[in-house]
Protein backbone atom coordinates (compact mmCIF):
# COMPACT_ATOMS: atom_id res chain seq x y z
CA UNK A 1 0.00 0.00 0.00
CA UNK A 2 1.39 3.50 -0.82
CA UNK A 3 0.06 6.40 0.32
CA UNK A 4 0.73 10.16 -0.71
CA UNK A 5 2.61 12.66 1.15
CA UNK A 6 2.97 16.36 0.82
CA UNK A 7 5.07 18.65 2.85
CA UNK A 8 4.19 22.38 2.35
CA UNK A 9 7.01 24.77 3.46
CA UNK A 10 7.20 28.50 2.94
CA UNK A 11 9.89 28.22 -0.12
CA UNK A 12 9.16 24.50 -1.69
CA UNK A 13 6.62 21.61 -1.57
CA UNK A 14 7.25 18.09 -1.74
CA UNK A 15 5.13 15.84 -2.92
CA UNK A 16 5.70 12.04 -2.69
CA UNK A 17 4.49 8.66 -3.39
CA UNK A 18 5.52 6.68 0.18
CA UNK A 19 5.52 3.29 0.76
CA UNK A 20 4.73 1.43 4.35
CA UNK A 21 8.35 1.07 4.78
CA UNK A 22 8.70 4.77 4.45
CA UNK A 23 10.63 4.33 0.95
CA UNK A 24 10.13 7.00 -0.79
CA UNK A 25 8.97 5.10 -4.85
CA UNK A 26 9.00 8.60 -6.78
CA UNK A 27 9.25 12.24 -5.87
CA UNK A 28 8.25 15.60 -6.92
CA UNK A 29 9.45 19.46 -5.88
CA UNK A 30 7.27 22.56 -6.95
CA UNK A 31 7.75 25.86 -5.65
CA UNK A 32 5.39 27.66 -3.45
CA UNK A 33 3.09 29.95 -5.03
CA UNK A 34 2.51 33.67 -3.16
CA UNK A 35 -1.33 33.19 -3.22
CA UNK A 36 -3.49 30.25 -2.27
CA UNK A 37 -5.35 29.23 -5.26
CA UNK A 38 -2.43 29.11 -7.16
CA UNK A 39 -0.70 27.37 -4.73
CA UNK A 40 -3.08 24.61 -4.80
CA UNK A 41 -3.81 24.53 -8.11
CA UNK A 42 -0.11 24.07 -8.40
CA UNK A 43 -0.13 21.11 -5.84
CA UNK A 44 -3.19 19.38 -7.93
CA UNK A 45 -1.39 19.87 -11.22
CA UNK A 46 2.05 18.25 -9.40
CA UNK A 47 -0.39 15.26 -7.74
CA UNK A 48 -2.14 13.91 -10.33
CA UNK A 49 0.51 12.25 -12.27
CA UNK A 50 1.69 10.69 -9.05
CA UNK A 51 -1.88 9.55 -8.29
CA UNK A 52 -2.37 8.05 -11.71
CA UNK A 53 0.33 6.15 -12.02
CA UNK A 54 0.74 4.93 -8.69
CA UNK A 55 -2.80 4.99 -7.09
CA UNK A 56 -1.90 6.20 -3.64
CA UNK A 57 -4.90 5.02 -1.13
CA UNK A 58 -5.16 8.65 0.96
CA UNK A 59 -3.15 11.74 0.80
CA UNK A 60 -1.42 12.99 3.84
CA UNK A 61 -0.72 16.75 4.29
CA UNK A 62 2.36 18.15 6.36
CA UNK A 63 2.32 21.72 6.11
CA UNK A 64 3.76 24.99 7.89
CA UNK A 65 1.60 27.15 10.37
CA UNK A 66 -1.47 26.62 12.82
CA UNK A 67 -3.49 23.46 11.69
CA UNK A 68 -6.63 22.47 12.98
CA UNK A 69 -6.16 18.92 12.11
CA UNK A 70 -9.77 17.75 13.08
CA UNK A 71 -11.51 20.04 10.89
CA UNK A 72 -8.64 19.84 8.08
CA UNK A 73 -7.51 23.74 7.87
CA UNK A 74 -4.84 25.56 8.15
CA UNK A 75 -6.18 28.31 10.59
CA UNK A 76 -2.67 30.28 9.77
CA UNK A 77 1.40 30.47 8.59
CA UNK A 78 3.10 33.03 8.83
CA UNK A 79 4.98 32.13 5.36
CA UNK A 80 1.78 30.76 3.59
CA UNK A 81 -0.57 32.02 2.04
CA UNK A 82 -3.13 30.65 4.13
CA UNK A 83 -5.96 31.55 6.53
CA UNK A 84 -8.44 29.40 7.22
CA UNK A 85 -8.29 27.38 4.19
CA UNK A 86 -10.17 24.33 4.27
CA UNK A 87 -6.97 22.29 2.16
CA UNK A 88 -8.10 19.05 3.05
CA UNK A 89 -11.87 19.38 1.78
CA UNK A 90 -9.95 20.73 -1.39
CA UNK A 91 -7.56 18.58 -2.01
CA UNK A 92 -9.70 15.68 -1.50
CA UNK A 93 -12.21 16.99 -3.41
CA UNK A 94 -9.73 17.80 -6.27
CA UNK A 95 -7.60 14.50 -6.07
CA UNK A 96 -10.72 12.66 -5.26
CA UNK A 97 -8.87 10.34 -2.28
CA UNK A 98 -8.96 10.77 1.54
CA UNK A 99 -7.05 13.09 2.68
CA UNK A 100 -5.57 14.07 6.35
CA UNK A 101 -3.64 17.16 7.42
CA UNK A 102 -0.92 18.22 10.44
CA UNK A 103 1.53 20.34 11.10
CA UNK A 104 5.33 19.76 9.74
CA UNK A 105 6.80 18.92 13.21
CA UNK A 106 4.49 16.64 13.93
CA UNK A 107 5.08 14.62 10.21
CA UNK A 108 8.53 14.78 10.80
CA UNK A 109 8.34 13.37 14.22
CA UNK A 110 5.69 10.59 12.97
CA UNK A 111 8.30 9.60 10.51
CA UNK A 112 11.58 9.72 12.45
CA UNK A 113 9.57 7.14 15.23
CA UNK A 114 8.28 4.96 12.25
CA UNK A 115 11.55 4.91 10.20
CA UNK A 116 14.05 7.22 11.61
CA UNK A 117 16.43 8.97 14.12
CA UNK A 118 13.75 7.26 16.74
CA UNK A 119 12.11 4.09 15.29
CA UNK A 120 10.52 2.07 17.95
CA UNK A 121 10.93 4.83 20.46
CA UNK A 122 7.48 5.35 22.60
CA UNK A 123 8.89 8.79 24.49
CA UNK A 124 10.47 11.01 22.02
CA UNK A 125 10.39 14.89 21.32
CA UNK A 126 11.50 17.10 17.95
CA UNK A 127 12.71 19.85 18.11
CA UNK A 128 13.50 21.76 14.39
CA UNK A 129 15.98 24.45 14.46
CA UNK A 130 15.48 26.81 11.86
CA UNK A 131 14.19 30.93 11.92
CA UNK A 132 12.94 29.97 15.40
CA UNK A 133 12.68 26.70 17.07
CA UNK A 134 9.67 24.26 16.69
CA UNK A 135 8.60 20.60 18.01
CA UNK A 136 6.88 17.55 18.48
CA UNK A 137 5.85 15.76 21.03
CA UNK A 138 5.64 11.71 21.01
CA UNK A 139 3.61 10.44 24.03
CA UNK A 140 3.43 6.22 24.62
CA UNK A 141 4.10 6.02 21.01
CA UNK A 142 1.21 8.79 19.48
CA UNK A 143 1.52 12.34 18.68
CA UNK A 144 0.27 14.85 21.91
CA UNK A 145 -1.38 17.63 20.17
CA UNK A 146 -3.64 19.38 23.12
CA UNK A 147 -7.14 19.79 22.63
CA UNK A 148 -6.15 22.83 19.87
CA UNK A 149 -3.41 21.16 17.83
CA UNK A 150 -0.65 23.59 19.45
CA UNK A 151 1.72 21.34 22.17
CA UNK A 152 4.49 21.22 21.21
CA UNK A 153 5.72 24.49 21.19
CA UNK A 154 9.37 23.78 22.57
CA UNK A 155 11.31 26.97 22.07
CA UNK A 156 8.79 28.89 23.67
CA UNK A 157 10.11 28.06 27.62
CA UNK A 158 11.51 31.30 29.17
CA UNK A 159 15.08 30.66 29.13
CA UNK A 160 16.60 34.22 30.25
CA UNK A 161 14.09 35.53 32.65
CA UNK A 162 14.84 39.26 31.61
CA UNK A 163 15.19 38.42 27.84
CA UNK A 164 13.56 40.24 25.24
CA UNK A 165 9.54 40.42 24.22
CA UNK A 166 9.32 37.28 21.98
CA UNK A 167 6.15 37.67 19.08
CA UNK A 168 4.43 34.26 21.35
CA UNK A 169 3.43 36.55 24.11
CA UNK A 170 6.42 35.55 26.36
CA UNK A 171 9.34 37.23 26.79
CA UNK A 172 13.54 35.61 26.28
CA UNK A 173 12.00 32.75 25.22
CA UNK A 174 14.94 29.46 24.02
CA UNK A 175 14.76 30.19 20.43
CA UNK A 176 15.88 33.83 20.71
CA UNK A 177 19.13 31.93 21.61
CA UNK A 178 19.28 28.66 20.44
CA UNK A 179 17.50 29.27 16.60
CA UNK A 180 19.34 29.00 13.29
CA UNK A 181 18.78 32.73 13.08
CA UNK A 182 20.25 33.04 16.90
CA UNK A 183 23.55 31.13 15.17
CA UNK A 184 24.05 32.99 12.85
CA UNK A 185 23.67 36.56 14.79
CA UNK A 186 26.29 34.93 16.67
CA UNK A 187 28.59 34.56 13.86
CA UNK A 188 27.85 37.43 11.94
CA UNK A 189 28.98 39.80 15.18
CA UNK A 190 31.86 37.32 15.49
CA UNK A 191 32.72 38.03 11.99
CA UNK A 192 32.51 41.16 12.39
CA UNK A 193 34.89 41.50 15.50
CA UNK A 194 37.44 39.73 13.50
CA UNK A 195 37.42 40.75 9.91
CA UNK A 196 40.29 38.26 8.72
CA UNK A 197 39.32 35.20 10.16
CA UNK A 198 37.94 32.62 7.56
CA UNK A 199 34.54 32.89 8.93
CA UNK A 200 34.54 36.31 7.70
CA UNK A 201 35.94 35.12 4.71
CA UNK A 202 33.47 32.56 4.50
CA UNK A 203 30.03 35.37 4.11
CA UNK A 204 26.71 34.79 3.86
CA UNK A 205 26.89 33.17 6.75
CA UNK A 206 24.41 30.42 7.48
CA UNK A 207 24.45 26.83 9.47
CA UNK A 208 26.39 25.33 6.67
CA UNK A 209 29.14 27.77 5.93
CA UNK A 210 29.74 28.09 10.11
CA UNK A 211 30.17 24.56 10.37
CA UNK A 212 32.20 24.59 7.31
CA UNK A 213 34.50 27.33 8.75
CA UNK A 214 34.95 25.76 11.86
CA UNK A 215 35.80 22.64 10.26
CA UNK A 216 38.55 24.14 8.53
CA UNK A 217 40.53 24.96 11.25
CA UNK A 218 38.84 28.80 12.02
CA UNK A 219 39.35 29.08 16.18
CA UNK A 220 36.64 32.13 15.53
CA UNK A 221 33.56 29.87 13.87
CA UNK A 222 34.87 27.07 16.65
CA UNK A 223 34.37 29.06 19.53
CA UNK A 224 30.89 30.48 17.87
CA UNK A 225 29.60 26.99 17.65
CA UNK A 226 30.92 25.93 21.11
CA UNK A 227 29.10 28.62 22.94
CA UNK A 228 26.02 27.90 20.77
CA UNK A 229 25.83 24.33 21.30
CA UNK A 230 26.06 24.70 25.39
CA UNK A 231 22.88 27.21 24.43
CA UNK A 232 21.14 24.61 22.94
CA UNK A 233 22.22 21.71 25.56
CA UNK A 234 20.94 23.92 28.06
CA UNK A 235 17.16 23.89 25.94
CA UNK A 236 17.98 20.10 25.41
CA UNK A 237 18.30 19.36 29.21
CA UNK A 238 15.25 21.41 30.22
CA UNK A 239 13.18 19.26 28.01
CA UNK A 240 14.80 15.97 29.44
CA UNK A 241 14.13 17.23 32.79
CA UNK A 242 10.26 17.50 32.13
CA UNK A 243 9.77 14.54 29.60
CA UNK A 244 12.63 12.25 29.77
CA UNK A 245 11.83 10.96 26.39
CA UNK A 246 14.37 8.20 25.51
CA UNK A 247 15.22 10.16 22.34
CA UNK A 248 14.91 13.87 21.19
CA UNK A 249 15.69 14.22 17.75
CA UNK A 250 16.95 17.74 15.88
CA UNK A 251 15.77 18.21 12.89
CA UNK A 252 15.98 21.77 10.50
CA UNK A 253 18.98 23.13 9.01
CA UNK A 254 21.45 22.99 11.65
CA UNK A 255 20.61 19.25 12.27
CA UNK A 256 21.89 18.33 8.45
CA UNK A 257 25.28 19.11 10.67
CA UNK A 258 24.94 15.90 12.05
CA UNK A 259 28.31 14.48 13.99
CA UNK A 260 29.60 18.03 14.09
CA UNK A 261 27.30 19.17 16.13
CA UNK A 262 26.14 16.27 18.56
CA UNK A 263 29.99 16.32 19.42
CA UNK A 264 29.71 19.85 20.43
CA UNK A 265 26.67 19.50 22.09
CA UNK A 266 27.86 15.66 24.11
CA UNK A 267 29.64 17.85 26.99
CA UNK A 268 27.13 19.90 27.89
CA UNK A 269 23.96 17.10 28.26
CA UNK A 270 23.04 15.49 31.15
CA UNK A 271 23.71 11.49 31.53
CA UNK A 272 19.88 10.97 30.55
CA UNK A 273 19.89 12.61 27.53
CA UNK A 274 19.66 10.90 24.08
CA UNK A 275 20.38 13.49 21.45
CA UNK A 276 20.34 12.62 17.80
CA UNK A 277 19.93 14.25 14.22
CA UNK A 278 17.18 13.78 11.93
CA UNK A 279 17.66 10.73 9.72
CA UNK A 280 15.72 11.26 6.78
CA UNK A 281 16.35 14.80 6.94
CA UNK A 282 14.39 16.90 4.58
CA UNK A 283 12.77 13.76 3.69
CA UNK A 284 10.85 13.44 7.19
CA UNK A 285 8.13 15.98 6.27
CA UNK A 286 6.50 13.84 3.27
CA UNK A 287 7.36 10.87 4.64
CA UNK A 288 5.59 11.54 7.83
CA UNK A 289 2.12 12.71 6.29
CA UNK A 290 2.31 9.83 4.33
CA UNK A 291 2.09 7.65 7.59
CA UNK A 292 0.01 10.22 8.85
CA UNK A 293 -2.72 9.10 5.79
CA UNK A 294 -2.11 4.95 6.27
CA UNK A 295 -2.79 5.35 9.93
CA UNK A 296 -5.98 7.08 9.26
CA UNK A 297 -6.81 4.26 6.80
CA UNK A 298 -6.57 1.73 9.72
CA UNK A 299 -8.73 3.65 12.19
CA UNK B 1 -15.60 -0.55 47.35
CA UNK B 2 -12.74 1.17 49.31
CA UNK B 3 -9.20 1.34 49.17
CA UNK B 4 -6.32 2.50 52.00
CA UNK B 5 -4.41 5.76 50.45
CA UNK B 6 -0.87 6.52 52.10
CA UNK B 7 1.05 9.79 51.71
CA UNK B 8 4.70 9.47 52.64
CA UNK B 9 5.93 12.57 53.36
CA UNK B 10 9.06 14.04 55.27
CA UNK B 11 7.08 15.30 58.44
CA UNK B 12 4.55 12.82 58.13
CA UNK B 13 2.08 10.41 56.53
CA UNK B 14 -1.10 9.88 56.46
CA UNK B 15 -3.24 6.84 55.63
CA UNK B 16 -6.99 7.27 54.79
CA UNK B 17 -10.00 4.36 53.62
CA UNK B 18 -11.15 6.30 50.35
CA UNK B 19 -14.31 5.29 48.20
CA UNK B 20 -14.71 5.24 45.00
CA UNK B 21 -15.64 8.47 44.60
CA UNK B 22 -12.76 10.10 46.36
CA UNK B 23 -14.48 10.58 50.09
CA UNK B 24 -11.76 9.81 53.08
CA UNK B 25 -14.08 7.40 55.41
CA UNK B 26 -11.06 7.45 57.67
CA UNK B 27 -8.04 9.41 58.39
CA UNK B 28 -5.01 8.46 60.07
CA UNK B 29 -2.21 10.95 60.80
CA UNK B 30 1.57 9.84 62.11
CA UNK B 31 4.85 11.37 62.50
CA UNK B 32 7.76 10.02 59.83
CA UNK B 33 10.50 8.15 61.72
CA UNK B 34 14.16 8.92 61.30
CA UNK B 35 14.35 4.71 59.93
CA UNK B 36 13.32 2.91 57.84
CA UNK B 37 11.98 0.02 59.81
CA UNK B 38 10.51 2.14 62.85
CA UNK B 39 8.67 4.02 59.69
CA UNK B 40 7.25 1.02 57.48
CA UNK B 41 6.38 -0.74 61.19
CA UNK B 42 4.57 2.76 62.41
CA UNK B 43 2.37 2.42 58.59
CA UNK B 44 1.78 -1.45 59.50
CA UNK B 45 0.47 -0.27 63.07
CA UNK B 46 -1.34 2.21 61.81
CA UNK B 47 -2.56 0.32 59.20
CA UNK B 48 -4.10 -2.46 60.70
CA UNK B 49 -7.38 -1.36 62.57
CA UNK B 50 -8.08 1.05 59.13
CA UNK B 51 -8.03 -2.35 57.60
CA UNK B 52 -10.13 -4.71 60.27
CA UNK B 53 -12.74 -1.94 60.37
CA UNK B 54 -12.74 -0.95 56.69
CA UNK B 55 -11.91 -4.23 54.21
CA UNK B 56 -9.61 -1.94 51.69
CA UNK B 57 -9.38 -4.27 48.81
CA UNK B 58 -5.84 -2.74 48.21
CA UNK B 59 -3.01 -0.43 49.21
CA UNK B 60 -1.75 2.75 47.13
CA UNK B 61 1.23 4.34 47.98
CA UNK B 62 1.68 8.09 47.66
CA UNK B 63 5.70 8.48 48.35
CA UNK B 64 8.25 11.40 48.24
CA UNK B 65 11.31 10.84 46.04
CA UNK B 66 12.26 8.79 43.44
CA UNK B 67 9.89 5.98 42.86
CA UNK B 68 9.94 2.54 40.84
CA UNK B 69 6.62 2.11 39.93
CA UNK B 70 7.12 -1.22 38.36
CA UNK B 71 9.30 -2.78 40.92
CA UNK B 72 7.22 -0.97 44.07
CA UNK B 73 10.80 0.52 44.96
CA UNK B 74 11.67 3.72 46.34
CA UNK B 75 14.99 4.47 45.01
CA UNK B 76 15.80 7.30 47.04
CA UNK B 77 13.67 10.59 48.71
CA UNK B 78 16.02 13.46 50.23
CA UNK B 79 13.70 13.74 53.42
CA UNK B 80 13.14 10.01 54.11
CA UNK B 81 14.89 7.61 55.12
CA UNK B 82 14.81 5.14 52.31
CA UNK B 83 17.49 3.47 49.92
CA UNK B 84 16.21 1.51 47.14
CA UNK B 85 13.59 0.63 49.84
CA UNK B 86 10.62 -2.21 48.30
CA UNK B 87 7.88 -0.70 50.20
CA UNK B 88 5.14 -2.47 47.82
CA UNK B 89 6.00 -5.88 48.77
CA UNK B 90 7.19 -5.23 52.62
CA UNK B 91 3.71 -3.49 52.98
CA UNK B 92 2.08 -5.73 51.18
CA UNK B 93 3.36 -9.02 52.80
CA UNK B 94 2.63 -7.35 56.08
CA UNK B 95 -0.62 -6.29 55.31
CA UNK B 96 -1.91 -9.28 53.61
CA UNK B 97 -3.49 -6.53 50.35
CA UNK B 98 -1.65 -6.25 46.97
CA UNK B 99 -0.19 -2.65 47.05
CA UNK B 100 0.72 -0.12 44.01
CA UNK B 101 3.52 2.91 44.51
CA UNK B 102 3.83 6.36 42.99
CA UNK B 103 5.28 9.60 43.62
CA UNK B 104 3.06 12.37 45.39
CA UNK B 105 3.07 14.99 42.86
CA UNK B 106 1.52 11.66 40.74
CA UNK B 107 -0.69 10.71 43.34
CA UNK B 108 -2.02 14.20 43.54
CA UNK B 109 -2.13 15.10 39.79
CA UNK B 110 -4.73 11.21 39.95
CA UNK B 111 -6.79 12.25 43.14
CA UNK B 112 -7.52 16.26 41.41
CA UNK B 113 -8.20 14.78 37.95
CA UNK B 114 -10.53 12.30 39.33
CA UNK B 115 -12.38 14.47 42.43
CA UNK B 116 -10.62 17.79 42.16
CA UNK B 117 -9.71 20.80 40.35
CA UNK B 118 -9.13 19.51 36.95
CA UNK B 119 -11.91 16.68 37.21
CA UNK B 120 -12.56 15.19 33.62
CA UNK B 121 -9.87 16.88 32.32
CA UNK B 122 -7.27 14.87 29.71
CA UNK B 123 -4.67 17.04 29.39
CA UNK B 124 -3.32 18.62 32.67
CA UNK B 125 -0.22 19.32 34.78
CA UNK B 126 0.23 19.42 38.51
CA UNK B 127 2.91 22.01 39.91
CA UNK B 128 3.50 21.39 43.08
CA UNK B 129 5.33 24.55 44.67
CA UNK B 130 7.25 23.68 48.06
CA UNK B 131 10.30 23.68 49.48
CA UNK B 132 11.21 23.54 45.39
CA UNK B 133 8.85 22.80 42.90
CA UNK B 134 7.78 19.44 41.84
CA UNK B 135 5.12 18.15 39.46
CA UNK B 136 3.31 15.19 37.26
CA UNK B 137 1.53 15.66 33.45
CA UNK B 138 -1.58 13.83 32.99
CA UNK B 139 -1.68 13.13 29.24
CA UNK B 140 -4.97 11.84 27.23
CA UNK B 141 -6.36 10.92 30.39
CA UNK B 142 -3.00 8.97 32.11
CA UNK B 143 0.16 10.23 33.73
CA UNK B 144 2.75 10.45 32.20
CA UNK B 145 5.83 8.90 33.79
CA UNK B 146 8.42 8.06 31.28
CA UNK B 147 10.82 4.92 30.76
CA UNK B 148 12.61 5.61 34.15
CA UNK B 149 9.37 6.99 36.22
CA UNK B 150 11.19 10.56 36.57
CA UNK B 151 9.00 12.99 34.00
CA UNK B 152 7.65 15.94 35.35
CA UNK B 153 10.23 18.02 36.37
CA UNK B 154 8.39 20.82 35.61
CA UNK B 155 10.52 23.22 38.32
CA UNK B 156 13.78 21.81 36.32
CA UNK B 157 13.96 23.90 33.01
CA UNK B 158 16.57 26.83 32.60
CA UNK B 159 14.96 30.11 33.89
CA UNK B 160 18.30 32.16 33.80
CA UNK B 161 20.51 31.52 31.70
CA UNK B 162 23.14 32.69 33.48
CA UNK B 163 21.62 31.45 37.05
CA UNK B 164 23.57 29.65 39.35
CA UNK B 165 24.23 26.02 39.37
CA UNK B 166 20.90 23.84 40.93
CA UNK B 167 21.62 20.06 42.63
CA UNK B 168 19.83 19.17 39.42
CA UNK B 169 23.19 19.12 37.19
CA UNK B 170 21.05 22.64 35.86
CA UNK B 171 21.50 25.70 36.65
CA UNK B 172 19.12 28.98 37.23
CA UNK B 173 16.03 25.94 37.05
CA UNK B 174 13.02 27.83 37.32
CA UNK B 175 12.24 26.01 41.08
CA UNK B 176 15.16 28.50 42.22
CA UNK B 177 13.04 31.52 42.06
CA UNK B 178 9.41 30.51 41.94
CA UNK B 179 9.53 27.79 44.73
CA UNK B 180 8.13 28.48 48.47
CA UNK B 181 11.70 28.71 49.49
CA UNK B 182 12.16 31.58 47.20
CA UNK B 183 9.05 33.38 48.25
CA UNK B 184 10.57 33.33 51.57
CA UNK B 185 13.90 34.67 50.73
CA UNK B 186 12.33 37.43 48.96
CA UNK B 187 10.12 38.04 51.68
CA UNK B 188 12.89 38.14 54.68
CA UNK B 189 14.98 40.24 52.35
CA UNK B 190 12.42 42.98 51.65
CA UNK B 191 11.15 42.54 55.33
CA UNK B 192 14.83 43.01 56.59
CA UNK B 193 14.95 46.37 54.53
CA UNK B 194 12.05 47.57 56.02
CA UNK B 195 11.90 46.51 59.34
CA UNK B 196 8.68 48.95 60.37
CA UNK B 197 6.83 46.72 58.01
CA UNK B 198 3.99 44.75 58.61
CA UNK B 199 5.89 41.86 56.97
CA UNK B 200 8.70 42.40 59.31
CA UNK B 201 6.68 42.45 62.18
CA UNK B 202 4.83 38.72 60.99
CA UNK B 203 7.84 36.57 61.44
CA UNK B 204 8.38 34.01 61.06
CA UNK B 205 7.93 34.88 57.54
CA UNK B 206 5.95 31.62 55.66
CA UNK B 207 3.44 31.85 52.68
CA UNK B 208 0.92 31.79 55.17
CA UNK B 209 2.09 34.62 57.10
CA UNK B 210 3.50 36.66 54.18
CA UNK B 211 0.18 36.84 52.47
CA UNK B 212 -1.50 37.07 55.49
CA UNK B 213 0.36 40.84 56.05
CA UNK B 214 -0.39 41.19 52.39
CA UNK B 215 -4.09 40.70 52.71
CA UNK B 216 -3.57 43.45 56.13
CA UNK B 217 -2.19 45.75 53.77
CA UNK B 218 1.32 45.82 54.45
CA UNK B 219 2.41 47.29 50.88
CA UNK B 220 6.28 45.65 50.87
CA UNK B 221 3.98 42.15 51.54
CA UNK B 222 2.19 42.96 48.20
CA UNK B 223 4.91 44.15 46.26
CA UNK B 224 6.88 40.89 47.16
CA UNK B 225 4.08 39.02 46.29
CA UNK B 226 3.54 40.91 42.93
CA UNK B 227 6.92 40.01 41.89
CA UNK B 228 6.91 36.57 42.90
CA UNK B 229 3.53 35.83 41.13
CA UNK B 230 4.48 37.73 37.91
CA UNK B 231 7.73 34.83 38.30
CA UNK B 232 5.90 32.08 38.43
CA UNK B 233 3.37 32.98 35.64
CA UNK B 234 6.01 33.25 33.61
CA UNK B 235 6.85 28.95 34.83
CA UNK B 236 3.30 28.32 33.94
CA UNK B 237 3.09 30.57 30.58
CA UNK B 238 6.21 28.48 29.42
CA UNK B 239 4.45 25.02 30.41
CA UNK B 240 1.27 26.44 28.42
CA UNK B 241 3.39 26.51 25.47
CA UNK B 242 5.01 23.27 25.84
CA UNK B 243 2.13 21.20 26.71
CA UNK B 244 -1.07 23.56 25.92
CA UNK B 245 -3.22 21.31 28.93
CA UNK B 246 -6.48 22.86 29.49
CA UNK B 247 -5.78 23.16 33.43
CA UNK B 248 -2.70 23.56 35.47
CA UNK B 249 -3.29 22.49 39.05
CA UNK B 250 -0.98 24.31 41.75
CA UNK B 251 -0.43 22.38 44.78
CA UNK B 252 2.09 22.55 47.66
CA UNK B 253 1.69 25.26 50.35
CA UNK B 254 1.68 28.35 48.33
CA UNK B 255 -1.31 27.24 46.64
CA UNK B 256 -3.53 27.17 49.95
CA UNK B 257 -3.49 30.97 49.28
CA UNK B 258 -6.24 30.25 46.93
CA UNK B 259 -7.29 33.07 45.05
CA UNK B 260 -5.15 35.43 47.22
CA UNK B 261 -2.85 33.53 44.85
CA UNK B 262 -4.41 33.44 41.46
CA UNK B 263 -5.81 37.09 41.48
CA UNK B 264 -2.15 37.72 41.23
CA UNK B 265 -1.25 35.72 38.81
CA UNK B 266 -3.89 36.54 36.37
CA UNK B 267 -2.21 39.55 34.52
CA UNK B 268 0.63 37.75 33.69
CA UNK B 269 -0.85 34.49 31.85
CA UNK B 270 -1.21 33.99 28.64
CA UNK B 271 -5.05 34.27 27.36
CA UNK B 272 -4.72 30.10 27.02
CA UNK B 273 -3.71 29.61 30.87
CA UNK B 274 -6.36 27.89 32.86
CA UNK B 275 -4.47 28.04 36.42
CA UNK B 276 -6.30 26.44 39.63
CA UNK B 277 -5.28 26.06 42.60
CA UNK B 278 -5.84 22.64 44.22
CA UNK B 279 -9.44 21.42 45.18
CA UNK B 280 -7.98 18.50 47.58
CA UNK B 281 -5.10 20.23 49.56
CA UNK B 282 -3.59 17.70 51.71
CA UNK B 283 -6.07 14.93 51.18
CA UNK B 284 -5.05 14.81 47.20
CA UNK B 285 -2.24 12.67 48.09
CA UNK B 286 -4.10 9.96 50.74
CA UNK B 287 -7.09 9.99 47.71
CA UNK B 288 -4.58 10.24 44.53
CA UNK B 289 -2.77 6.93 45.98
CA UNK B 290 -6.62 4.84 46.62
CA UNK B 291 -7.38 5.79 43.63
CA UNK B 292 -3.98 4.41 42.34
CA UNK B 293 -5.03 1.15 44.16
CA UNK B 294 -8.54 1.31 42.53
CA UNK B 295 -6.94 1.32 39.10
CA UNK B 296 -4.58 -1.25 39.73
CA UNK B 297 -7.23 -3.53 40.26
CA UNK B 298 -9.29 -2.89 37.28
CA UNK B 299 -6.39 -3.38 35.03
Amino acid sequence: MTCLGMDIGGTGIQLGIVDGEGQILSLVSIPTASDSETLIGSIIKAARPLIDIHHPRAVGIGSAGRIDCANGTVLRAGNLPFKNEPLCRKLSDALGLPAVIDNDANCALIAEAKAGACADHLDALMVTIGTGIGGAILISGQIYRAHNFRAGEVGHFIYDRSGKPCPCGLHGCFEQYASATALIEAATAAADEHPDSLLSASRPLNGKTIFKAAADGCPVANEVLDRYAATLADGLNSLVKIFMPTCIVLGGGIANAGDALLSRLTPHLLPEAVIRTSALGGNAGVIGAAFLAMDSLSR
